[in-house]
């Protein structure tokens, strides 16, 4: 639906000026321009971005922040974008040869369309740097090139059809892969062609992006960054405000599969947050335990940079959230040290699987934490739980976590072993067989035991996430039903066996 | 529990009065004594009309509302009810004929209990009109005159009990059909008698209404109108702000087979209202994109009237939601284009069934939008997408949406057809056998598929729901086990036959 | 991480003196003291209780408030305490001997870590009492010292391994068992020995205490108290807001065996707390319906005091929940009238067992309620009710969750026929073998239709949770399939019997 607005053309170049003066910092030209078709095409972006931080002031003021306030972290911030406000030019015209096919002429600027990591990295340097390092900036090639895990996207993704009374699992098409695990693993944007689009402003050309939209954690931008930074700082306002909450975790970490919202809001923690938010303040930093909240959220634990009342640093920002992580404890067989390297593809376990653990739960040694480095990353996260709770409570809440890793990677290897076994007897063909050990229903029945159950089990653990939830919402009831379901299938199937052997 | 109140009425009296004047509107004489009773005997609901719009102005006052601010849609307002505050009497009170035997008398008026879209007709015409061609009005009869949907609800409600090791259904009592299924669907209200109860005030008579209380949104009312507005406008505040909200909404799509909140909050536009609400404005009409709010709720997208910055309408109200949308993608069998009539008894697809489509997947052409009526109702949608999202990124999400419903078809028309070799082995019974088609074990598997999975695999498509949530929380991964295990029942009993034909 | 903070004493033994003047009561010496270190050792345990009304008013002010605004219930507070604070001190430091071995010295004091409902009662010994008698109160004991119960938390807590092909399950370690079922049920605490921990004051002292953290509701305290006020009255703030907020009873009531949360927010109560709750008043002691909140919450049917506009008492406040219950809906087989006793270990049905129905579904009449005191229950909580709708609205609800109550226990009996038919037939071990009746697949099958499905459905029915929820998620759908695929498994079994015998 497409309006005339010719008209309005000339009312918003009327009032942008105005808008201008006062308290908010000058525009540039460019970013002027941009305002006077967008406010009108795409109020909604216009507005968001208004209500920003970026509208609101400009680099060379941020800079001006001192110690822990600093919000701007780069040194080097060109001389022309320290005085202006932060606007559609300044991000979307930046650096255009980088850009490359995904840069286009419009109205007289070089323009990108997709903002990246490399891009925001012009003022927030440190950040960037850090989330260069965070497994989640490689979730695109660490999805896509574990040959293991491409066998469980293409089980679960694939469309099937009948032949001869034989299922037939097709490849999964692209769009289905980028609505799907790339939604949150980021897509690899590649410039397809141009076409031509017939606007208000007449026929104009824009490049045609395939990959696009996504906002995925790793996603591969057209300047070869990884990343999108609005996955977690949703555009247009890039609010802190947002990220601090735990809804956008929510929005790549709430299914079965890594229940952390779910378990958050059955916790002690999420309960505080939903009664008590209304009279936080998501904006401070640094963010001062007790003063600006009085429970944490997702970002609390995993990412912000954290103060006492005397200003005294309880934890530094990260955004390679590994640092205060020690467990790795879903998506995977068995919960297994963190990762050493971001980037998972290299990992080989002693059966040259990429794959952080054998199957009988055995480490991948080589690629992961050692046991002193863990104990590190668990010093760092406890330093933020020691801000509310003494030493007794935060040592007796680790103590039961560590068992509950260790109790549940034992059901998991009984569960794995009678898997095993079934793919011994030729009850069902694994990877030994040459064929995806994820597609047949007692396979399902495995993975559903360590993809969800065990998973919650450890969430709600690690969460203090309630006893309810790690019990009987997908926790230890189906845990150890999953166990029995798998042996009296396994019992039934050696009956028959025996049944036909008689019969022979 | 009964108080004695014979003082506080006199403290009433004194009291309303004073209430009345300053800035709230007259009430009418019949609301005064109304309110005289049941301040004391309902505070609950005097309290929430107080706060109401309904409390705070008369309709001449909300008739001098000018252009798209206006909330009331009627020209023919009766002189009377314009005067005063719309208050208890004003609703009750009216038409007590065409409320027939629901109307009683009390106190010295005509009262009816239930309040009926033909009694808010009154002041808001175009709305009424608008949401008795929504599907939503049609909604008892949709379920109750098909007799395919009658053999899921009687599988589902209906009791069962062991005749000599057989399973019996009983047909489903009306107070669980009622409390179940016609919850939502609304129920058809019906005065069987009269009874007369000891209150504060003496023995009093009042009708007795089968099928009360309910809100359902096509509830049979007593003036046979359809529908009931307090479904989404939730008494006594009848408030828009609630209406805007998801948590409305949510009471009937929540459940897996209509999972539109549950896929909204995890959604990135979920995240942004969980995060960001408290700020926007959910009073104001027309609704400003931007200003008002920086990103959709349910009632956005599917109902309300909206405008950009410079008060140019991008989409117009609408209560008959059809008009926004081009698929149906939940409740039955196959996705497909959205009826043409809200009365969907009258489709027959070409089996003669009373099905939008055959169990091949064909569609029932004749009863169901046409694809340039599908795409002109993509396009109306599409506008309030574009406010926020250039046209690259709404022609990338709907070609994802577009190749989710092919490919979700697909995958539903492999099961079905497994699940129509096993009713034509003898494996199953239905409905060629004259059977219940949603009743036994093998045949829950199959609803379970195309009932809850392939629903919440297009609500994450169609809105942009999170690739975590499509493919885990009872998406994607439940799909294709579902197809996966249907097949190996099938196998499984194609084997145990091929034995015991052996064995003859 | 412990961070050095010589300095830091210094400022804050500046600035606390500060903050006790101006409107703050003044602090008991003790309580000081202890600021002076946790202030900068645990901030948020500092600013939580600083934003207390424990820290702005003293018991003294408390007690000057008239009728049903007092929120002290004891009348004999000691004089040294009423004058200050209620600071740290004044509960940790209380009672030391009653703490026994849970006491220790620490500068100069002799402090307790686990504040009890003894220490609580001081101040308020009303409902301290009540909850003496509440079910909650005796949560331990009714799931530790019940043989049943025992064997469900066995089957589904203990660590599953494969000994020559059989599954043998080990007793739960008491770690898993403190982290699921005793999160909510409360742990025994217990001080096993001593430890001596580095601090930032030096070498200090502290008591073991195994099961420590917990704040169940049936924790067994070190003074023998029986439960945690701050299950539900959160630490440190200790607000009746967040205990009114219905995000506190989701702690524990979210999963699918108890699903208060989940039905809540999909009801209308729910949409109208989720959408109005930013204009109530969440503090007010009475609360007032209407006034004070326009739907209500967990609290306000199970727990608050409610008045109405003229202050006139719509229900009594009680911390002993059953006395607005008639029907215990979830937990067990069948749906039964409320215990007579909070103790339920002391129950027999008539077989013997500590249940409080037989497996053919009778009561165990005795230690239940009788028909007259549910009704009185009934009309208990019919008050609050009748507070917002008329006399038929409620009178209807209730006929259709009576009648609920009524189907659902039909149909877990005729599943449970059809269990104890495979337990009689050997293809399950039940109790009458001697067996854990939780821990084969078809014995979970089972207990999924009784734990999960029925629960649901009440739930749905006694909040009025929707006819969506109830239905399609863990609801109506769900329940008679169970029914459907236990039987399909049993015809199953006896034809594989059938065919062996056959071949004999």
């Amino acid at each position: 639906m497409i309006y005339r607005r010719s008209l309005s053309f000339v009312v918003v170049l009327l009032i942008w000026p105005a808008i201008v003066c006062g308290e908010t910092p000058p525009l540039s030209d460019a970013t002027q321009e941009c305002l006077e078709c967008h406010a009108i095409f795409h109020p909604g972006i216009v507005a968001g971005w208004e209500k920003s931080r970026h509208a609101a002031i400009t680099p060379a003021e941020a800079l001006q922040a001192e110690g822990l306030a600093l919000k701007v972290s780069s040194k080097n911030i060109p001389e022309d974008l320290q005085k202006v406000a932060v606007g559609c030019a300044e991000c979307h015209n930046l650096r255009p040869e980088a850009h490359g096919a995904g840069t286009f002429e419009h109205n007289g600027y070089d323009v990108h369309t997709v903002v990246s990591p490399d891009d925001c990295r012009t003022c927030h340097a440190v950040e960037a740097d850090q989330y260069s390092r965070n497994v989640m900036a490689h979730a695109y090639a660490n999805l896509v090139d574990n040959t293991v895990y491409n066998q469980l996207e293409h089980s679960i993704l694939g469309n099937r059809t009948l032949e001869k009374g034989q299922l037939k699992t097709a490849a999964p098409d692209m769009a289905t892969r980028e609505e799907a695990c790339l939604y949150c693993h980021g897509t690899a944007l590649k410039v397809s062609g141009t076409e031509v689009r017939d606007t208000d402003a007449g026929e104009l050309e824009f490049p045609v992006t395939e990959g696009w939209p996504n906002q995925g954690v790793g996603r591969i931008n057209l300047d070869g960054s990884k990343g999108s930074c609005s996955a977690c700082h949703t555009r247009h306002s890039f609010s802190i405000e947002v990220a601090r909450k735990p809804h956008t975790c929510k929005e790549c970490h709430v299914g079965p599969d890594v229940p952390a919202f779910k378990v958050y809001s059955a916790s002690k923690h999420g309960n505080i947050y939903s009664s008590k938010k209304q009279e936080w303040d998501f904006k401070a930093v640094p963010w001062t335990v007790g003063e600006d909240f009085t429970a944490p959220t997702c970002a609390t634990c995993h990412v912000s940079l954290l103060v006492n009342t005397d200003e005294e640093v309880i934890n530094e920002r990260t955004h390679e959230m590994k640092n205060r992580l020690s467990w790795r404890s879903f998506g995977l067989i068995y919960a297994h040290p963190q990762p050493k390297s971001p980037d998972t593809t290299i990992i080989r376990n002693k059966d040259g699987l990429p794959l952080p653990t054998d199957l009988e739960g055995g480490f991948a040694d080589k690629y992961l934490l050692s046991p002193e480095e863990q104990a590190a990353h668990t010093q760092t996260m406890q330093a933020t739980c020691l801000a509310c709770h003494g030493t007794s409570w935060v040592e007796g809440h680790f103590r039961r976590y560590h068992n509950t890793i260790k109790r549940t990677n034992a059901e998991i290897l009984t569960l794995t072993d009678m898997m095993r076994e079934a793919w011994q007897l030729g009850f069902a063909r694994g990877l030994d067989q040459g064929a995806n050990p994820f597609d047949e229903s007692v396979e399902r029945q495995w993975s559903d035991a360590w993809l969800f159950y065990a998973n919650n089990v450890r969430f709600a653990a690690a969460m203090a996430g309630g006893g309810d939830y790690g019990v009987f919402a997908d926790g230890r009831y189906h845990l150890t039903q999953s166990t029995i379901d798998l042996h009296a299938w396994l019992e039934r199937k050696k009956a028959v066996e025996a049944l036909k052997a008689g019969k022979q």
